[in-house]
């Protein structure tokens, strides 16, 4: 890295500012956000990204998907750049701190550098993808899938949302249907920023995690048929129960990840109940499973097993089961060399950092299938994400900031091909 | 009893036609019923009541809850009269017998008394009342209850339907919102006869079921709070999963009925997850309990042994929960000398019975509020109904109306104060 810019920091009470300002486009009276994908709110909060770009001078690009670059020249302007960013969007009711907090770091970055009159050997990128959170438009990290090459982008054009809005549609009536393609280009490095959205960090009393990758996500949906029966008249021996039966399975998904190890999470979030009646025996249940693991086969194992467990308690309670694999995804490890930087990075700094996973999907997993990725971690407060109340102190978005800024700064000084130096 | 007539039986063959006549009104392409409460389907199924009663020559009447009344008369027309009926009304996609088998089983014993011209002391009446399901206008046994005065005629009228319709204005829209008062009226005996709705009888190979009255029925709304967080990123130890302790509680009340004993039955028909969503570890959860069982003390010493079980649970598992009494009602006994003829009367006819209780509620639930009531049961194939596969063979039909044509018999010729004779 360049040794020269080694003590720069960002700018903590700015980078505050843009948050809480970004904070107003959509704020909920719960003080939180709701700004989903290609609505009015996402459109203010990408008008005022596109003005702070145009006020450092960034060449600003919105393509096919939405996706906004702002890049900044390099030294040698036809080097891969080195990408930054997040997201813009938020679940229903989400937080102020989930996908922005990239967003807005990598805009402070690019602040400082400005404000310090630094220039770098490569091109930085700022972006902010399209629709991550795939709350009104399902999947999520839509726009990176796309650049990336892993989805579609007609397909993509032709999800609806539940009112059956076009995303193709409402990117156009917002306008940012850009003209550039949406496709992967060589690229030397990805930093995202991001919140934990679990609360390891906070517990162990760490300031910065450093993922080294994220973890393998299978699922699995499950249909019980049992026999639907007026309830006073049925006596309780010969009953078929559905939810009987889905409620001895919720509870071994629950112990499934103290048998197996190696930190699995395993998760039924999903269960509906037929006919959903109090004085009917439930004649028809379904339910979903998540089991999430670094190690893809323990994941594959824990399934087998409970597969099994689940044949069993079907037939102990007279009911049918099936099972469906919906989907399932690998593992996904960033590049060794990123992650040590930004171990390294913030040891510099003077960052307690703590090594781990990360359970949730971020734009960074696409972009570490075609490139050099890697991602730094700030604590969620409680753990919590996704609601209202998701927060992190000041403090912390800073030191996420600084961490992000050095590793930046590192890899945009690296010459060609020396994409994996540490 | 008046022993001229022991050996009268009803016509099995015109029986099962006047059934096969109701079952097309309203069929189903599954084999089953939707004959909602004052749906166009149950004003026809009147009309052709109505007409039948018109050519036995009985008296009709229809009340402003839309009670139908067939009358009858007898040698002396002023003593209080024998009632027998049940309801046309049927569950969505309900079954070909519930209900109906008691109304057509009652106008065979008129038809049958006319054909051999035999006269009784007492008059005679058939009813079909009004709403006996609750399914398309809550509660259930919407006229039998204003009739027996526990609920009230212009709340009754308020009652809507899921379109907003009034019941009211549905009955006059039918054309059954009758002139004549919905009011208790001295009775000398109600015998309604009715599937069992339960696998008992079908078990031990009987073919009349003779309940000694209804169960209790205690509801319960249980409400879990727990914290909604992203799946991935939370670790399995500190979660406050509300549908894992749901899970839990549904396993703790199918228990329930095995610790109390007392042929109880305990079941959890509705649960509700929220955000219901496979990526978010359940937040909050609702879910019901009904606890049924002859012995009301029993039920409210298992209620409380389930509280506590619950508050165990929620705490061993970090939720808020709390528990709602819905409604209460207490074991409804029908009266000894007309439940013991049902049993002799059985007997005398060689039909095998079983004395039992009735799990669900019925009209005659409110008859034996204000006067003398008992029921008889006839079995149900595998136990089912409320569903289109819903089933009684023919022969067993024929013998519940041979057992109520012997009852109502010997009930019509007991004089005044006689009410009690076996």
């Amino acid at each position: 890295m360049s040794a020269a810019h080694g003590g720069l920091r960002v700018d903590g009470a700015r980078l505050r500012r843009s948050l809480e300002a970004m904070a107003e486009i959509g704020a909920t009276p719960g003080g939180g956000m709701h700004r989903l994908t290609l609505s009015e709110g996402d459109r203010r909060a990408r008008d005022v990204l596109v003005s702070w770009l145009d006020e450092l001078g960034a060449m600003v690009t919105v393509d096919e998907m939405g996706a906004i670059f702002g890049r900044r020249r390099g030294r040698d302007d036809s080097l891969p750049p080195v990408i930054t960013g997040s997201h813009l969007d938020t679940q229903p009711r989400g937080g102020r701190f989930d996908g922005v907090l990239g967003v807005m770091s990598g805009l402070e970055v690019l602040r400082t550098l400005r404000d310090h009159d630094v220039d770098t050997l490569r091109p930085l990128e700022l972006v902010d993808w399209t629709n991550e959170e795939g709350s009104r438009f399902a999947p999520a990290m839509l726009a990176s899938g796309v650049w990336a090459g892993a989805l579609d982008r007609d397909w993509a054009w032709a999800r609806t949302d539940a009112d059956g809005f076009r995303f193709g549609d409402e990117l156009a009536r917002i306008g940012y249907r850009g003209p550039a393609p949406c496709e992967r280009r060589p690229f030397h490095a990805y930093y995202e920023l991001h919140i934990e959205q679990g609360p390891r960090l906070e517990r162990e009393g760490m300031t910065i995690g450093v993922p080294r990758g994220i973890v393998c996500l299978h699922w699995y949906d499950i249909y019980l048929d049992g026999v639907a029966n007026q309830v006073g008249p049925t006596p309780m021996d010969g009953r078929s129960d559905a939810l009987v039966a889905a409620a001895e399975m919720v509870l071994a998904v629950r112990e499934l990840p103290d048998e197996m190890g190696g930190g699995m999470v395993a998760t039924v979030g999903e269960l509906n109940v037929h006919p959903n009646s109090r004085n009917v025996v439930p004649g028809a249940a379904h339910f979903t499973v998540d089991i999430r693991s670094w190690d893809d086969v323990l994941a594959l194992r824990a399934w087998e097993r409970l597969e099994g467990e689940f044949r069993a308690i079907a037939a102990r309670r007279r009911c049918a089961v099936r099972a469906e694999e919906t989907w399932r995804v690998q593992h996904n490890e960033f590049a060794p060399a990123l992650v040590a930087r930004v171990r390294e990075t913030a040891a510099r700094l003077g960052y307690p950092a703590l090594d781990m996973e990360s359970g949730a999907g971020h734009d960074a997993s696409y972009m570490a299938t075609v490139g050099p990725a890697a991602m730094v971690f700030v604590p969620s407060v409680g753990g919590r994400s996704h609601v209202e109340v998701e927060e992190t102190s000041w403090e912390d978005c800073e030191a996420g900031a600084n961490v992000l800024l050095q590793c930046v700064l590192a890899s945009a000084d690296e010459p060609d091909g020396n994409t994996t130096a540490g």
